[in-house]
C-alpha cells in the first residue's frame, strides 16, 4: 500500500490553481520542486498549463498512468474525484480538503459517503483535512508545507497539521534530517497503525515520531506498536488526555479522547516512548536519531565548571542513569594531564579554563573507561573556550565509537557555531544539560526495552466452558449483573477459590446453613437488581450463632423489602468468613480506546483514597503482570511490614493473567471487580470474597 | 552596604593587567568600556599605565577616595589587599581570585584567613572565585564576562560563576533586559541572604533570580526570603539536592547541600517560586519580568490551529489555571467576525488562515471578557499568518491592558521575528505551547501567595517554663534521651493527654497500678538505654488481668536483664490502653540547612512506607500548620472515608504549633517522635501514647 504513497511514479493534483499562495498551486509548486523526478498532472478545467505544467480538465483525460493523487478540490467534489480515481486505476490518494468531520454535522455525513466511496472504488487515502505528505529520500512533497526538510532517518506522522509546521519549522532552522512527514487528518481511512507500520518497515526511517490526539482503534494500534518498538523507537506525544484537553480535542477533530492512566499504561506496555511536551518530542527525537544506544545506565559527566554539572548530577539522581565513578586507571590518567585542581569524580570538571585540546584529550579517557556507557559534555561559554575546536573535536571522537555522546553548550549565541559544528557531526546539542541527561535516560530505557526477552502470554484450557452458560443465560435475559450464584460459578470455573456458601431461601435454611458451614459466617443478599449490597445494608459479617443469623436474616429480607419494595429477593448467601489476608482488589474496564484492561490493587482506602492502582491492556503477558503489581506505590506492603508474612505474590500475578483470559472469552464484560481478593501467605492462594459483573451488548 | 558595590563613585582593580585576555585586563576594561561615569585606578606595581589610565603600585598609593576594589591578585596576596582596603577606608570588595575553600584544605585555611582579615579591616566582600557584579543602571560592570546586558529590571545572584556566563550570553542573544548579575562565589562574607535583601531593596529590580547550590544560614535566608517574596517574585533554581547532586556539590563549594524535602517545604513555606530546571528560571523569568500578574486563574487561549490548542489545554489540566467558557457575550461578538467553523469555546481556535487582524479582533473580545485573567496567544507559521503584524498587534493590546499575555509563536525561523517584536513590546514568547502555561500558572500561584493575609504565629504561654528542668537535668548527665516519666512530664507541660500512666518497680506495685488505671492497660519496661522498646520485647498491650500484669512484668524484666545485662531498668509503666483514634505521627528534625523542622503524617504504614509525610521549617504559623496537615496524599483518611467520623483536625494543628513552639524552647533538641499520637473525633482531642526525645550539644 505505502510505496504508492511515498514512491510514486506520477502524481495528479486534482485542484491545482494557477494563483500563488491558493493552496491548489502551493501542493502543485511543492511537488516540482525540490526534484521529484516522475510525471506531475495538474487537473483543473480552468487551464492549460500552471507553472509549465499540462493541465487537464479532469483525471480521466490524463492519458498516462498516475500512482498517487492529490485531492484538493471543494469538500462536495471529493467523492466524485475518488471515484475516478477508482476508474483510473489510482490505489492512493491524499485527500488535502477540509470540511468533513472537524466541521459539524454534515462534515461527518459528507465523511462517512467519502469513506464508503473509497472503498468500493478500491482507494487507500490519508486525510482529508491534512497539510499533504512529504517523503526527503523519493523527494515527493506532495504537501502546501513552506519547504522541504534535508534527508534524514526521523519519520513523523501527525495528527495535527500545525504540529507538521511547527516542526518542519524547526527542521529547516536547524537543518536536521527527516525520512518522511506525514500529515495525517482525520485518519478517516489511513490510520496511525498503517503509517507507524509502514514507517517501521521503511529502510529510510530509523526513528518513529508521531503525535496522536486520539486513536480510532486503540487496540489494533497498541499491538501494532509493541512489535514495531522492537524494531525501531516508537517515540509518541499524546495530547488531549486530561479533561480541557479532552473537550478540546473533540471539538477538534472529533476523535474521542482516552483517559490519561489507560493511555500511560498502553504506552508503557507496548514500549512506546512517551513524550509530555513537544520539547520532550524534538529533544528525544535529536537524541535516538543521531546517537547509539547506551548498553547500560552509566554515564560520565565532562564539563568545564562546576554549576552545571551539579545540575546535570541531579537529573541523572532524578532519572535511571548512574553517575559512577571512574576506574582509578582512567583517574590516574585523567591526572596525568589534567590541573590539579580539577575534579576527577564524577562529574568530571575539567575547568573554566579549559581548550579544545583539554575536552579532546578527557573524552578520549573517559570513553576507554569501561565501566562507562554515555558521556555527557558540558560547556560554559567561558572567555577562554574556543567553542569550534571543541565541538569539532567532540564530533570527530563521536564518530569513532560506539557509546553516546550528548552535549550542552549553554548560552546562546556564544555556542551556535559550536551546536551546527555538533549536529553536523550527529552530536545532538541541548540548550540546558538536564535536557540531555533526560533524551540519555530515555535511550537507555529504550535499551533496556529491546533487550528483554520476548513477552510470553500463558493460556489457561478449559476455563471458558464452564461459565459460557452463565453468560450466554444472563444476555438473553438482558440482564446487566450477574448474581451472587452466577458470579461463584464463573469464578469457580475461572479456579478462583472462594468462601463456602450456600443459598438459603428461610431463616430456618440460613441457620442450617451456617452450622454446616460453621460460625462465625457473612450474610449477603442475593437480589438481581442490588449490586453495591453493603450500600443497602444488605451484609452482616461476623455472624456468631443461631440467633445472629436469625436476627440478620429477618432484618435483610424485611427491611430492604420495605425500603424496595419492587426487587426481586432470591434470599441470602450464607459464606464461611474469611480472616487474615490482605485485602486486593482486580478487575476489568473497558477502556474507549483500547477495550478491555486489568486493574491492580490494594483493597480499601488504597484504592479509596488513594487511587494507588495500576492498568494493563489485555491480553495480558506474564510480564506485565509481574510488572503492574510492582507498579503501584503500596506494593512493600504485599512483601510483608513489620515483620508479617510475605503475601502469596505468585498466586496474585495468576489471578491477574486468568482475569484476562476471562476478559478475551467474555467480551461482553464491561466491567468487573473482584474485591475483597484476599490474598494468604506465600504459597498458600487466595480467597474471592465479593465480585461483580458488569455485562452488555458486544 | 549595598551602595558600596552597586553605586560606588569609585573603582580600584588591584591585580588590573595590561595583557589582553588576563583576567586583570578584562576586569579593568570592563569597568571602563560600558559608561561607567566614576574614576576608574588600576592597581600594579609593574605598569605605569593601562588602557589609557594612570596606574598606581599600591592601593594605598592612590591620592583619592574608592568606594569598591575589584580584587584580581594571587590567593596569599589576597589577605594584605584586604587590609590596605581597611587602611584606606574602602568597605567594599569583590575578590575574583580563586584558591580558597573550593581548592582544598590549604585554601579553606586561606579562607578562614581572610575572612578574619576582612572583619578585623571593616571590610565587607563577595567571593572569593566569582565571576564579579554587574549593574546595568549604575553601568558598572565589575567582572570579566564577556559583555553587557541591556537595562532591565531582572536582577540576577548565582553561586556558579558558570551559570552567570551562561545566562548573560542567553540574554545578550535575545536582548533581554537585567538589572544587577551577581557572582556569589564562596559567599565567605556576603551572602545570599545579603543580596536577596539588597535586591528587594533596589528601585530598578522588579523580579528576583538565583542559583544557589547550598545555604549557609538557611533559616536566615528563609526569614528573610518570606518578606521579600512579598515585595517582589524570587525565582531560585536549587540544584545539589539529590544524592549525586549534593556529592558534586560537596567537592565543588565545600557547601553542604541539604536534603531536597526540605527545601520544598522551606521554598513553599517562605513563597520562593522554585524553578526545577534552567528552563524554567528563564521562563519564569520572562514572565515575572514583562507582565502583569493575573488576578485569578481563569485563562483563555487563542490559537490558529487545534493541535497546539489542546496540547495547552492539556497543560492547564496539570497546573492550577482553569480553561472556562466565555461570556455568552463575548462569543457572540467572536461569532460576529469569525469564521463560523472557528472554535468559540476555550481554547478559541480562529483557524489556520487567522490573519493579524483576526487576532488582534479577537485578543480584544477576549480581554474585555471581565472572567478571563489572562491569556495565552498561541500561533503556528501557516502560509497566510503574518508572523510580523500578528506581533506588533499583540504587543500594542498587551501595553494597553493590566492582564498578562503571553505568547507562544511555534517553529523556529519563520517566527524569530515576530518574537522579537513580542519582546519590545514586553510579551513574552516561548517555543512551546506549555511553557507559557506553566509560566502563567507560575504568576497566579504568585498573585495567590501575595494576596494572603499575614502569616499568624501564635504564642502559648507557659509552657517551657515546667519542662526546663527536665531538659537542664539531662544535659547535665549527658544523657542523649529522655526516659519515658521525662517525657510524659514535658508532653504534660505542653498539654498533650496522655495515657494515664504510673511507674511501677515491683509486680506488686505493677498490678495495683493496673488495677488503679483499670484493665485493659499496657506495660512498657523504663530505662534510659533503650529507646526502641518495641525492638526489644519491652513493651505489652492488651493485658487484661493480675496474671497478665504479673507474666509481663516477670518477662520484661527478666529477659531484657538477661540479653542486656549492663541497662538500668527503672521499673516499668502501666498505661491506660487507649482504644479508638487514628494514628498519626508528628516530630522535630533538625535539618543542616534550615535548623528545625516539624513533621507531620498518618502513622504506621502511612509514614514507613509511603513516606506520606510533609516538613516545615519552625516557627509555624497558623497557615504553615494548616496546610501540612492536607498537603500529605492520605489526608481524607482524617476526613472520614467509609462512614467514618472526621477526625480532630483542629487538634492536629494545635499540635503542630506548640511542636514548633516546644522546639524553639529547647534547640538542644535534635529529633522528637510523638507516635502514635492518636487522634479522636472532632473536637474530642488526641492522646500522645508514645514518644522519643533526643538532645544534644547546642
Amino acid at each position: 500500500m505505502i510505496n504508492g504513497f511515498f514512491n510514486p511514479k506520477s502524481i495528479a493534483v486534482i485542484g491545482a490553481s494557477r494563483t500563488p499562495g491558493k493552496v491548489g498551486y502551493d501542493i502543485l509548486k511543492n511537488t516540482v520542486q525540490y526534484g521529484y523526478q516522475g510525471a506531475v498532472y495538474p487537473i483543473n478545467p480552468n487551464a492549460s498549463e500552471i507553472l509549465g505544467l499540462k493541465c487537464y480538465p479532469s483525471l480521466l483525460d490524463v492519458p498516462d498512468e498516475i500512482d498517487l493523487a492529490v485531492v484538493v478540490v471543494p469538500p462536495q467534489k471529493v467523492c466524485e474525484v475518488i471515484e475516478q480515481c477508482g476508474t483510473k486505476k489510482i490505489d492512493s490518494a491524499i485527500i488535502i480538503t477540509a470540511g468533513f468531520r472537524e466541521s459539524g454535522l454534515e462534515g461527518t455525513k459528507l465523511e462517512n459517503s467519502l469513506i464508503k466511496k473509497a472503498k468500493e472504488s478500491g482507494v487507500r487515502f490519508i486525510g482529508p483535512n491534512c497539510l499533504g505528505i512529504i517523503d526527503t529520500h523519493s523527494r515527493v512533497n506532495a504537501s502546501f508545507a513552506a519547504g522541504m526538510p534535508k534527508k534524514g532517518s526521523i519519520g513523523f506522522f501527525s495528527q495535527s497539521g500545525a504540529l507538521c509546521l511547527a516542526v518542519l519549522d524547526r527542521a529547516l532552522s536547524e537543518d536536521i534530517g527527516f525520512s518522511k512527514f506525514i500529515s495525517m487528518g482525520n485518519k478517516a481511512d489511513v490510520s496511525d497503525t498503517d503509517i507507524m507500520i509502514a514507517l517501521a518497515e521503511d529502510d529510510n526511517t530509523k526513528v518513529i515520531l508521531g503525535y496522536i490526539e486520539g486513536l480510532t482503534d486503540g487496540r489494533k494500534f497498541i499491538e501494532a506498536a509493541s512489535k514495531v518498538s522492537k524494531k525501531k523507537p516508537l517515540i509518541i506525544l499524546k495530547s488531549g488526555t486530561t479533561i480541557s484537553g479532552a473537550k478540546a480535542a473533540s471539538s477538534h477533530t472529533g476523535a474521542l479522547a482516552g483517559r490519561e492512566t489507560s493511555f500511560d499504561s498502553a504506552f508503557k506496555q507496548s514500549g512506546i516512548i512517551q513524550a509530555h511536551t513537544m520539547g520532550e518530542l524534538f529533544n528525544y527525537a535529536l537524541a535516538f536519531s543521531n546517537q547509539h544506544l547506551p548498553a547500560g545506565p552509566n554515564v560520565a559527566i565532562i564539563t568545564n565548571s562546576g554549576g552545571p554539572g551539579i545540575i546535570a548530577a541531579d537529573a541523572c539522581d532524578r532519572s535511571r542513569l548512574q553517575l559512577v565513578p571512574l576506574h582509578k586507571e582512567t583517574i590516574d590518567e585523567l591526572r596525568s594531564f589534567l590541573p590539579s585542581v580539577a575534579s576527577f569524580y564524577n562529574p568530571i570538571d575539567i575547568l573554566g579554563d579549559a581548550g579544545a585540546d583539554r575536552y579532546e584529550k578527557t573524552l578520549n579517557m573517559v570513553l576507554k573507561d569501561e565501566k562507562i556507557n554515555g558521556v555527557i559534555v558540558l560547556l560554559t561559554p567561558t572567555a577562554v573556550v574556543n567553542v569550534e575546536a571543541t565541538a569539532g573535536a567532540i564530533g570527530n571522537i563521536a564518530n569513532l565509537v560506539d557509546k553516546p555522546i550528548l552535549a550542552s553548550f549553554m548560552g546562546k549565541k556564544s555556542v551556535e557555531s559550536g551546536s551546527k559544528i555538533l549536529m553536523k557531526y550527529n552530536v545532538p546539542n541541548y540548550s540546558y544539560p538536564e535536557e540531555a541527561v533526560y533524551a540519555l535516560n530515555e535511550m537507555y530505557r529504550y535499551h533496556f526495552w529491546i533487550n528483554r526477552p520476548a513477552k510470553t502470554f500463558p493460556h489457561f484450557k478449559g476455563l471458558k466452558e464452564k461459565a459460557s452458560n452463565i453468560f450466554k443465560e444472563v444476555m438473553e435475559k438482558k440482564r446487566e449483573h450477574l448474581t451472587d450464584p452466577e458470579i461463584h460459578e464463573v469464578l469457580k470455573a475461572y479456579g478462583f477459590l472462594q468462601p463456602k456458601s450456600l443459598l438459603a431461601r428461610t431463616s430456618e435454611e440460613a441457620v442450617a446453613a451456617s452450622k454446616g458451614i460453621g460460625y462465625p459466617v457473612v450474610m449477603k443478599i442475593v437480589s438481581p437488581q442490588i449490586v453495591h449490597k453493603s450500600d443497602v445494608g444488605g451484609v452482616k459479617t461476623n455472624l456468631t450463632s443461631k440467633k445472629d443469623v436469625e436476627n440478620a436474616f429477618f432484618d435483610i429480607t424485611t427491611r430492604i423489602k420495605q425500603i424496595m419494595p419492587t426487587v426481586n429477593i432470591y434470599g441470602v448467601m450464607i459464606q464461611e468468613m474469611i480472616q487474615g489476608g490482605k485485602e486486593i482488589i482486580i478487575g476489568i474496564t473497558k477502556d474507549p480506546q483500547f477495550g478491555h484492561m486489568i486493574m491492580f490493587g490494594l483493597g480499601g482506602i488504597y484504592v479509596e483514597v488513594l487511587k494507588d492502582v495500576s492498568f494493563r491492556v489485555t491480553p495480558l503477558s506474564q510480564e506485565d503482570a509481574h510488572e503492574m503489581i510492582r507498579e503501584i506505590r503500596t506494593f512493600p506492603l504485599l512483601r510483608g511490614v513489620r515483620g508479617e508474612a510475605e503475601a502469596d505474590v505468585e498466586a496474585i500475578e495468576k489471578s491477574l493473567l486468568i482475569l484476562s483470559q476471562l476478559a478475551l472469552d467474555f467480551p461482553q464484560i464491561i466491567e468487573a471487580d473482584i474485591n475483597p481478593l484476599l490474598v494468604k501467605k506465600r504459597g498458600e492462594g487466595m480467597v474471592a470474597v465479593d465480585a461483580r459483573f458488569t455485562i452488555g451488548g458486544e
